[in-house]
């Protein structure tokens, strides 16, 4: 009797949460096409190098990779799209000169869970704004996922921004020791003030800059700019972030986005972004609907320098959201294998 | 500096193509649901013995697998996604009772190119028809591709149809040694006659079967239908196959499909067929833009035994053709790497 099962940790999908996927995945297209996103189709596999040229060392111990028996090429099915999008652009110049605004839809796939729970196998549709910087790229980017979001009948979800560098700024000028430093990520992870308030007695930053750390922990719902504001003050580099991220709110308010909250308290999985950050929630979702953000170092790796900024959306988390919201989550039949 | 190539024999998208593949893509689904097939979205990879199982040894050549490095299994990335619905289907009966109409859409991978020139991964959206035989779901088949077709914008696609059991049929009664029996085949497949007649004369059948055989290489274009059936006299097996050829153009004529052409002097690349195989051919494709066929012994090799039926349009092709017959080709910006 042949065994039936999928290798550890895959899926079906069976009819019709597939079918509010794929309704899902057109609405998506629409909006990006819309703001002058053009779709590409790129390859299920990469060459190793490039995947690492484009990844976190982090990241990379989640990528499936093996030889390929033919050419004995190491390659990679991709476990993200994003640095394959970095990597058609700088090869291909002439085709796409900057900006350029690409969108794409498929899946990517990790050699494991990340998490308990998660899936290996993750459907995604996105969009790449390549080439642009500043507040007006940044705020187009959070144009477009408002909405899509909209468009796909999420009008409930929230934004939530944050930027890479404010809360890195502010514990570096703690002048933290590499475990104590650690140790802050962590307990800002958990929001725990009180730890790194016990933390912050042992840097060797200005007293000032020690005496911000704490507050970190604050910097999310009603009055978190003006609060940030305040811990700005004790690290140069927070106050240029924080620039950046309300310049980006103020232009994206008058492009219509709302529903926008901020998280200045984020430290953890950025991996290659270095600006802005944003994410989408709504109610229902076991995760992130959507998330990105700003990456302007990435682009250089693949050897044509500049800004870029994009996002993902989750069509998995997005479609239990829809399910959850009209209430035909029950009858949804999702397997789970 | 980075080579930014992909691994061999793989490539890009660019832009307006995956623009024409998407929109390619939403319109056949369109149509694949109004017959009501429902949409699955199944893994990049599955079991290599799972694979095994569905595929020809011809075909398994052309398979990538590898070994995952955490769980140690031996799994494939997908070449072909018909046996993974089998697998489905037998794996989930309760939630799939027969006759069950399933679409998809997704790419498969090869280990190489087939064929010099043919890309290792092919983009492709089809429908199974699982666990319903005879004219009616060969017709429906039929029927379906039409159609699809025709909203896809390729009206003047044509539909070849033949009969995996047929040729077969009369090669066997010919009593060929195994070697004369590949080289018929072989003659078979560049139409040649005289080939046929000369390795007839060495066979072991009575003198009726072998004198049929060259006739083999002229059952297509006008009067196709008439000469098979004086072929399948020679041949019992050939008379019931050509039967329910003609049973399937019966019912599918009267379900408004047009433009159908009849080769029976098809043997190679069958595969899995068993029963009817068609394929659409339109103007500008550089191979068939579809093809499909009754497989009715692959769901018993999955432990769930029942008639099956489904094709797949191969969606680079067909935008070919597309972009072909509205004079956008040279500006379509293909990328091929």
């Amino acid at each position: 009797m042949l065994d039936l099962s999928l290798p550890l940790g895959l899926r079906d999908l069976t009819p019709d949460h597939s079918a509010h996927l794929a309704e899902l995945s057109g609405r998506l297209e629409e909006v990006f096409r819309s703001f002058g996103y053009r779709r590409v189709l790129l390859p299920t596999l990469e060459r190793l190098e490039v995947v690492e040229r484009g990844l976190s060392e982090a990241a990379l111990a989640g990528v499936l990779k093996f030889v390929e028996p033919g050419s004995g090429e190491v390659v990679a099915i991709r476990p993200d799209i994003t640095p394959q999008i970095a990597r058609l652009y700088a090869a291909r110049k002439d085709a796409l000169p900057a900006p350029a605004r690409l969108c794409y839809d498929g899946p990517v796939l990790r050699a494991r869970e990340a998490r308990a729970g998660r899936p290996r196998e993750v459907y995604q549709a996105g969009v790449e704004l390549l080439g642009a910087g500043g507040a007006s790229a940044d705020s187009e980017a959070l144009a477009v996922l408002r909405r899509a979001l909209d468009r796909a009948g999420l009008t409930q979800a929230v934004l939530e921004v944050g930027h890479a560098r404010f809360a890195s700024a502010v514990l570096s000028a703690a002048g933290l020791s590499a475990k104590a430093r650690a140790a802050a990520m962590e307990a800002l992870s958990r929001k725990d003030e009180g730890a790194l308030a016990a933390l912050a007695t042992g840097g060797r930053g200005e007293g000032r800059s020690r005496g911000a750390l704490p507050a970190l922990a604050t910097l999310y719902g009603e009055g978190a700019l003006s609060r940030a504001r305040e811990v700005a003050r004790a690290a140069p580099q927070a106050v240029a972030a924080l620039a950046e991220l309300e310049s980006a709110l103020r232009l994206a308010r008058r492009k219509g986005v709302r529903e926008v909250e901020v998280d200045l308290g984020e430290v953890r999985g950025l991996g290659y972004y270095t600006g802005l950050t944003f994410a989408g929630y709504a109610p229902g979702a076991g995760s992130a609907v959507a998330s990105g953000g700003r990456y302007d170092g990435l682009l250089a790796r693949f050897g044509r320098p500049g800004p870029a900024i994009g996002f993902a959306v989750d069509l998995e988390y997005a479609t239990q959201a829809l399910e959850h919201a009209s209430g035909r989550r029950a009858a949804a039949g999702r397997a789970r294998r």
